[in-house]
């Protein structure tokens, strides 16, 4: 095959894939968005036959021919090219051990599995969820052969989400959190806790949409690119560099829940609106990993977000539009009670501090489910317990215990520690930017954009055209957790005066 | 090849057009109602791809293969099946004569069309949409050629929206329509007007609302299956029997817009709702044609929604939502205003008597430009000039003249007609209905059930089961056009007592 030829195939493939992609998504927005709700039947059935085609257009031996041809040929390749049959490849490796059919099934599945969780949720009815999980689970343990034969199974789906970090990896580095983190959670529990009754008071949604809309501008999201949405489970869907839908959900009893999705899921938005438009519709568009995505999202939502310069800056606003709530407030109280840490509950509202112990008790579930080791049947049971052991709160029910992600549901497990390690990430990254320029004084003024074009400029540009663990050397040096957890515990340290 | 072997073939045939048409829908849905402004390239980029995908699937020479071997054997298939293979054979024989290329080329151009024609039409910028509609006529010109090279291009394109229907049936029929009614409307000109001033208050979007959402309790709409949103120009959009949605457009200035929108739409989907099982996911399923469709979407909205009994039965809940602008209206007060008649502007919100006229308009116009004697360049000093002469209407800008509809934007030339034919089939139901049952007591009571029953029982359950002649056969048995005149006669008659 002349090489012009196969690099056509190579982007008319891509763009094919890019335009399933967007069908999926496009369905599954809808689903979680606007759909009447007995609706998930019908749009199973496309969705498990898109999936089918989408299969049959990329697992085929014509495929895995093409990229052999390409990968010979690299040096002949630009570097962007080289990296999307390198991408490619792993990926093609994988899904060609998929069975058409198991796949189309496993589409079917995750569709209705999401319809399902909600209204086990609603119900606090893990019975009706168990079944579901099973079968998700089931998949998962056979996929996680398929991505890679050579690895435990937990191993090779921690794979598909952070390339390179395993079990043994994330044991060493959840033990080091929890050495540092521990004691400053017990420390602080023995201190008295700032007022942050504030923060529940009514907020009506009108005003919590406006908010929304202010935070977007702060973070210079363009919102001819970038939409807006209401969802149960706030989250960020791409459809290219021009297209990027974040959602929140407004709680009128809670101003932070909203304020702080609109400015994780921002964070985002703004990674996948600044990648280059020249891998667009290509394997490399999009963010490189879910670790990488999560310390952006975390970085501006936590670092940034809950950090006092920020919020002097934006608290002006706040008080206009919560004039009876907010009057008598100060941004420096604001601060104090958005940086509450206490062991809770809900993984999504927890502080920054005991936030990676919410990570670690799912850590332990999913490492064990699909290590075969525990029953789904007994995943509220070992819920409950971990939660009391690592937090030491009692789980009241299912909806407020193992059934407040929507994660397991759309078959993501090994998902989770991103959250953790994309945390770790954001530390290094804002301790770099400090010994390259005033972080601070701009963030006060509410001018993030020095921070975005930092960022921009080290990870967000290059999508997948580096691999994570380049990215992440790019923007962190060596990786080291130390910087995370030293950062934790001098912020608290000096919150609660330890 | 075995029967058995061909059928499960044109079930996943079947599958697959749902499953492309699902997709398709969905980005559509998306892109008129959430989507962020400046997102159609991207979008565009998917959708074009969609349809080469799905041009693949169907056009090739092995699914004419398919149906030739399963129309050969029509006496070993069930009616369904049978059907399904006519249906497809047409469909087939159409599309496998469009080049791929300009069939992705058509989609791209259509999704690109939308967005040019929102902005033109909020700018009364007919010179930008001008590119855009010269290629948009040209495409259809061609592909009139690929679906009926026999026929004239203009009969070729009606014939899609309404099989049987061509020009010189139309020409008789739109002859025979503006005979009877202009001297009705002349007349009516020289009578007092009813006082509709009280629509024309602030009606508040909330209350809107609320009363779409009553309406659609009223229609029967299971909002578990049939959801409501809103877009510039309403719609219907169909994913299966299970999953339709409409939209609506508020108008806060303008009671009666969105009131009898949501009845129109409402009428479509509970055509679509009605639709049988078992013919899901096949071609049949979804209404049979463009004009039996709107004959649905105008019965309800026109001869039910607009019928004196109706307005009393929904009076009370208007009074109740909005005290202060209609506290002292009556409900016959009401049913005046709602059918005042006068030569307009404005297609959807003219009254069911000059109606037909605004569509007379638009048939000449497309008439000529698939014909090709007239230029796009023409269209707006033919449309003004056309509708002074039809109307007596002054157009004051094209926002409110060629600007005014989506159908040219979407690709729809020869959909007009649908909506004056699709009345007419209408009144002759209702004159039937009136015949086998007491159609006013229930309406008046806001009961709705038979008139659906006896409706889905007649028209929606087939679906394409039934070709549309069979459909209007069923229903109105002999078409004839009188009927509808004689009863727009007689309404308007008894209205304006003349």
């Amino acid at each position: 095959m002349e090489l012009k030829q196969a690099l056509e195939q190579l982007e008319t493939l891509q763009k094919k894939l890019y335009a399933y992609q967007c069908a999926s998504s496009s369905l599954y927005l809808d689903s979680v968005t606007v759909a009447p709700k007995d609706t998930a039947q019908g749009r199973g059935v496309a969705l498990g036959i898109l999936a089918g085609e989408q299969h049959k257009l990329f697992a085929g031996p014509e495929v895995g021919a093409l990229l052999d041809v390409l990968g010979e040929r690299g040096e002949e390749l630009t570097f962007s090219q080289r990296r999307q049959v390198e991408e490619l490849s792993r990926r093609w490796r994988q899904i060609s051990r998929i069975p058409a059919q198991e796949y189309m099934e496993y589409a079917r599945l995750t569709n209705e599995a999401s319809d399902v969780w909600h209204k086990a949720k609603e119900g606090n009815d893990f019975a009706a969820f168990r079944p579901v999980l099973e079968q998700l689970v089931a998949f998962n343990r056979k996929f996680a052969g398929y991505y890679d034969p050579d690895k435990a199974p937990y191993d090779a789906l921690l794979n598909e989400y952070e390339r390179g970090v395993d079990t043994a990896y994330l044991d060493r580095f959840f033990a080091a959190v929890r050495d540092k983190l521990v004691p400053v959670i017990r420390a602080i529990g023995e201190r008295e806790q700032p007022d942050d009754s504030f923060l529940y008071l009514e907020y009506p949604v009108q005003g919590q949409r406006e908010l929304a809309d202010y935070l977007m501008e702060v973070m210079g999201l363009d919102r001819a690119h970038c939409g807006l949405g209401e969802t149960e489970h706030p989250f960020t869907l791409e459809f290219n560099n021009r297209d990027v839908r974040i959602t929140t959900n407004y709680d009128e009893h809670n101003l932070a829940s909203s304020l702080y999705s609109v400015i994780h899921e921002g964070g985002h938005a703004r990674y996948e609106l600044n990648i280059q438009d020249d891998i667009q519709y290509t394997c490399l568009a999009g963010g490189v990993s879910m670790g990488v995505h999560e310390s952006q999202s975390r970085f501006y939502e936590n670092l940034i977000g809950r950090s006092l310069p920020f919020v002097r800056a934006i608290f002006p606003k706040l008080q206009e539009l919560f004039p009876a709530q907010l009057g008598k407030v100060t941004a420096e109280q604001f601060h104090r009670a958005v940086n509450r840490a206490q062991p809770s509950l809900i993984r999504i509202e927890a502080d920054e501090l005991t936030y990676c112990l919410h990570i670690m008790v799912r850590y332990e579930i999913e490492k064990q489910l699909i290590g075969g080791t525990l029953e789904v049947k007994d995943v509220p049971e070992t819920w409950n317990r971990l939660y009391k052991e690592y937090l030491g709160v009692d789980v009241p029910d299912d909806t407020h215990g193992c059934l407040q992600d929507s994660h397991w549901s759309g078959g993501s497990f090994g998902y989770f520690p991103s959250y953790a390690l994309g945390s770790a990430y954001g530390a290094q990254m804002l301790r770099n930017m400090e010994k390259e320029f005033d972080v601070w004084g701009p963030v006060g003024r509410g001018d993030l954009s020095q921070v975005s074009a930092w960022l921009k400029d080290k990870v967000h540009q290059y999508g997948g055209l580096l691999t994570p663990a380049q990215v992440v050397k790019n923007a962190c040096g060596d990786f080291d957790p130390s910087v995370y957890t030293d950062y934790l515990v001098q912020k608290y340290s000096e919150l609660y005066r330890l």
